[in-house]
């Protein structure tokens, strides 16, 4: 065992633990979620610490046996090692002071130890003083949470297109596949299962773009803010240079923020990302609800697409399968809006120069983008990429219906156009023999009009095409 | 025009305007909504004042003359007259000082006019001094929102037991109607139409025994808190007597809160009255969305229900029809649960000794209140009330799916069963047909087994059953 | 390695596992959160299969050895045993039945090992036939999450009640500490810090009431409701039977639900306890903002509390103190919010006879339970417990405002105390002074009128009062 | 009174009213608002209606008599006229065909007026036929949304950008105002006011950002898709044409959607706008709660800001001043988080080929922007324009705490400051005083880095610094 102590006291720490007292204290205050940090938060916090030291040891103020002790911790770190000794929750008071800490001090005893140091020889490497030099948890913070957003987003970008190239290679494949189209769920006019997919193609399209754009405000940071944005303590050039340094390390444009003062105090650029990834939700969330009515059934149901089984469906009725990946994804989307209502809470909730509240931000946001990168991969890779039309029940329903009539009001009119679809549904007559026996157009001109093929483009209206098919 | 003036200085108002100067400012500063009071919070806000009026007279501290003057002129508001002067706008800050202070000025006016003086001639009876009298905004807000919340949801429950009234005879019109049974909306096994609505009846009664639970709690009011709760200003005995005086008035049974501070602070009990309606909301859209599926077609949908056709359904698709009522109650289920939203942060603004975000509260409460009573009132008339099943149609759904199987999980295992579904669904051979050329039971036993009737009960298995059929 | 199969196919599994195919591919489809059961969860599921088995042991249909296989096999699971081999993600699709299946699999080969035989050989004890008999993954989940949320609620109720006795216990003590009560955040009239904590602590107590409400509709459960809640295979004596064992097991009064199929596809009793535990949160974060501003400072704030310091507050700036409990609690708050908001999405999305949305409204349900247990006994143990006031501050503060003004109010009327006021305030003279200059009322008078403690409590006004001091 | 008819029977209509037998209906139907649609709304629908009949004369489909006396009625409904004659209520079912057709039958009316004829003598003029030629409510509810929105949302930017304009200025008014930053609530390290009112400023810009970009999507129409996005009934050079009209009668440049079948069934790009608007609240909001703390007192609390006085306080404290337009604000803010999240429910809600919950996203949509764009110019116009630095106050409340402290982390450690800053807190011994009697440095040294100017602003730290003052 060995003693540390901060200006609240001592505590005895088990010797081979890297973190130190004031981390062992935060771990006691916040039990609260029994959630820790996730891989890529503790890797962009050592990523800082990494581009802070090479920055003061630029600026000359950290002795280059001290930063290079450092620098070497933090790329442990960043390969995944000592990731067991961030134990603090994720939710937690503070701002995140005991996230900061638990990075400084780890890294500190980690650093001391590669100096040949004993652990809490703070002496040498303080938590404080070496591994934060010139830092505040104001400027680490938002700063980390940006990194790790980045890198996640990515991942989602990523999963995105992949769903993206998948609904667009089902619209070519179901581009021939006509049936009937529906609004208020009630038959409408043709349209085809190609096109359907399409559409689903372009939302999944401009969400990427919606995401992107969200994602791309965050390569600004506020690093050399420190306390509360006026830069206390960080000179001009190192400010230069650990935004520099985060940009080699991370492969990002990183950029400093104008304003560092309004970049410490605000997290609106977060509530922007979450709120990309709602609007994501909300149209995914759409996708699924119209991917399980068409497949409703398989014989009280529309039926009109299979989807690929992927385990059996019920405990208790034999044989059964149920649309078991759209169904995850519609709860995580709903997961994901409450998530971003969550975050829009904590949000308003900053005061003054600084936001308390990011912790739970963090926390949603990266539970977010994990969750939908997760449930878009599925999503494509179980349901999506296997998703068979059934071609016959499609045309057998598009058959079966008056919608067609639509196509005729051109050409008699509104009212005339109600009452023969009235009569149709009535006497189940066709509509085109009802058409023919009234005499109100010809049967060539009804085969091109009622073609449900023509339908699905616009054209067959007008004066012109009236003269064309006279 | 007279001039009137208070602290901030003096404007200029025409003669006939009952309001003054407190009531002018704030018109001017809160042009937000364009939306005024509803009637029911003006009555609410003149029956407070008639009550205060009358306990004052009891403790012998306002003058008969005064309070017999102030009793009229609010009993005439109660009556319906001079709702237009009250001219603030819905949405304000302040907490709804500029409300109180719109029924005070519009009170002294009319009751300076009722006793022969001029408006404005506060010396004898002021909006501050007399019809103000032992109370201040911060009982009057939370008291007057809570009769007219009352009276409000009064109007809902009774719209909620006539739907429950309705879903309620309309299972017992459909009890008969077999249909299949939908989970995951993949065929499960039978169930009547009437069971169905009579889960949708219970939905109903819990909503309404929630809502009035809520609704309960509201009876208890702050009046005689004052400013803080303390009750400074407020005499004892005057407490006691205007509660009784609002319950006279009311019709209820008013109660004073036990502890005034906690009650003139916290805004919770209106937080779980919007939360009851945000239940009620889920609900009901899920009763909508059903209705919405059951009534697809009519040729591409299911069809198993037939609504009430209400209006032309399309601008260009002829002869079309929409289940436009439920869909109108989905909307105001989506309104019902954003209102709430927007409650529960300005539950969660209040500071200290009162929440200044009252006037956002009563503003989505009472809409809330209002939209869902008209919601579930159309629901019920316009949709409800003329529901018919298509019997035949839910027939043929049913008999054509192999969801029967299940029936003989108890007698043939879960893994044959499983089989004899996958060979029906592909083969298109009735279920019945398999297992007896399989031998596995009886055409005796399956007879009994397979009656969808049957199945609609609990019953038809273990030991004895088998037993039975054997 | 043994091989299983279901009729999607065969798959290979290592012999050590108890779960199953079922539950391999569960493990496969979803993956999602990475987040897996709580134990609450398991144990209920585990509780439900016992007391499914006794009941199929006493209708008869389950064997004797069979059935007290299954008993055991759960009984080791209630002890906390094999909950590792529960391994199915917190959000899946299918309603649950991944879950259902997972405990059905490994209580069978649990079951089977006890009985000498070996993983998989289901013809004794088939995860299906045995240990789901009767039941149906849509009379299971429902109830097991009945029974986790019960439990969990108990725990959270426990702890509010910890905090109520808390905060009740320092209401007393700060019962003689006078203060400047505050509305708009400006000062008002005087209260005590002691009425302030009594609200407070009246706030949890409704907290508590509302959440035991919302807890008890949840004894009532759907066991025998078997798929969609018809009560296909399950006998009228098993029913009761089943019920009457989880009372027994549970130690709470169970109660089968009058309406099975009602109870089957609704979910608004649990969007009530979240409804529920969503007004808790905003009221807690009320009292933490308030805590939070009252212990501002040390110099530039209000200063009127010491909070217990629990941490270092900053990594850079030395000496910092924070207020780190209630901002965890604030956040716990948020996110209770959040989750209330992703329940209501999934309670609405229900369709036809059943929610398919239940795992992620459990899944956010025990988080908001878990969460907010850990922080409502973090802020007592951590917080309240140990806050102490700064009585001279807190005195000092109320003897520099004018708002004792107020009390004069029954005696020279608005418009004059309002120039006082104003007076006061730009010359820094007394109130008390300028009254005295201006003769408004004796020195007497006034001694008894402005005193501070005797405005905390209704009383001084009133003609009765103004005689009582002339 | 006449008598007009519709496939569902006949109704009578007082002669004088332009709306149609289907408006009449709609009224009947939904009764549930009272709120009517928004002036921008009508003229939105009015210029759609507009364009289209350009458009069917040029292609030669509409008739020039007929074509002109639409056009000229639809500018009379631009010019406001008529206004009074949609009567149909903001949340409707059907997707906003009431809307439509109450567009379509007002104008129809009208045009036949104007050619001499009787009103309901459609065979001249009719509302499906010739005023929704080639349209459906499908593309006309969409494209009229979004022209609204356009407009709505120019108002609500050009407001934003007068307070940015505003912030900036008391930015400079207060830059040499120095003052306690506050992190926490707790005191930091100085900063100026005139740093905080910039990073408002900032706040503001980038909300205009947002909402600029939410906008532009709003260009891009889906005039031409007709009932299903397919285009049927509408020809290809009317698709163009349309669109090029409403580029010349709207100002904007709008653009015809490559995907109509998308953009007609899909809302996204209005959630996008809606959730800008709510980002745009959550930073405005908190915005308001800085300028609340910063002006409370006058002697209870922080008083470092003096907001204008707009009205009197209170009913019952004379001379009470609160910060009535910061709190309205804060509602506003409120009401538009509520707002977004009922648009999320309905975006989420469309199925298929439409989403039939525009008409409550439309009345959500144009509430935030209507009530955004009232609350961001009163916050301007009668606050924020008024504000007045309390700069002795400021000052005082600097100078008396020891935050100072953390510029001398880099000269004497964390650790030695953590003890200077506790001492100088229980002596209040000044921390100069403190370490000069300690000897740590000298006065030269201290009078340079202890100035709060100084701390305001990057530099005094590092090596170098040290060097200099040495």
């Amino acid at each position: 065992m060995r003693f540390e102590h901060d200006f609240l006291g001592q505590v005895e720490l088990p010797d081979e633990v890297y973190y130190g007292v004031q981390t062992w204290r935060a771990s006691q205050n916040f039990a609260i979620t029994g959630h820790r940090l996730c891989p890529e938060f503790i890797t962009a916090l050592a990523t800082i610490k990494k581009a802070a030291a090479k920055a003061n040891m630029k600026t000359g103020r950290m002795p280059e046996a001290v930063g290079e002790a450092i620098v070497q911790a933090a790329d442990e770190i960043i390969a995944g090692k000592l990731h067991d000794q961030f134990i603090v929750d994720a939710i937690q008071g503070g701002a995140g002071t005991s996230m900061n800490m638990n990075a400084n001090e780890v890294i500190a005893n980690r650093a001391l130890e590669l100096l040949g140091k004993a652990k809490g020889d703070y002496e040498v490497v303080s938590p404080n003083n070496q591994v934060n030099m010139a830092q505040s948890t104001n400027d680490v913070m938002p700063t980390a949470i940006r990194i790790a957003s980045i890198q996640k987003t990515k991942l989602l970008i990523s999963e995105l297109e992949t769903l993206h190239h998948g609904l667009r290679q089902k619209s070519e494949q179901f581009q021939h596949v006509l049936k009937m189209g529906r609004t208020h769920l009630q038959d409408a006019v043709p349209i085809t299962l190609g096109q359907e997919f399409a559409a689903y193609a372009d939302t999944v399209k401009r969400s990427i773009k919606r995401i992107s754009r969200a994602m791309d405000n965050l390569f600004t940071v506020n690093m050399g803010a420190t306390a509360v944005g006026t830069g206390l303590n960080a000179e001009p050039e190192y400010i230069k240079e650990v935004v520099r340094q985060l940009s080699i390390l991370t492969g990002n444009t990183m950029v400093s923020a104008s304003n560092l003062v309004d970049a410490t105090q605000n997290t609106d650029e977060l509530a922007e990302l979450s709120g990309a990834l709602k609007v994501c939700a909300l149209s995914l969330s759409k996708i699924a609800n119209d991917l399980r009515m068409m497949a409703s059934g398989p014989k009280c149901g529309l039926s009109e697409l299979i989807l690929p089984a992927m385990q059996p469906g019920s405990s208790i009725m034999p044989g059964k399968i149920n649309p078991v990946i759209p169904e995850v994804l519609n709860q995580v989307a709903f997961q994901v809006i409450g998530n971003d209502q969550a975050i829009g809470l904590a949000v308003e909730a900053g005061q003054f120069e600084l936001n308390v509240m990011e912790p739970v931000i963090a926390y949603n946001l990266f539970n977010s983008l994990t969750f939908l990168t997760n449930a878009v991969r599925t999503l494509q890779q179980r349901c999506i990429a296997g998703i068979e039309a059934n071609e016959a029940r499609c045309r057998e329903l598009l058959d079966s219906s008056v919608g067609v009539i639509t196509a005729l009001l051109p050409h008699i009119g509104y009212e005339a156009a109600s009452a023969i679809a009235k009569e149709a549904l009535r006497t189940k007559e066709p509509v085109k023999d009802i058409i023919l026996r009234q005499g109100l157009m010809t049967a060539d001109q009804l085969n091109v009009i009622l073609s449900p093929a023509e339908m699905t483009k616009p054209g067959i209206a007008g004066k012109q095409y009236i003269k064309k098919i006279s």
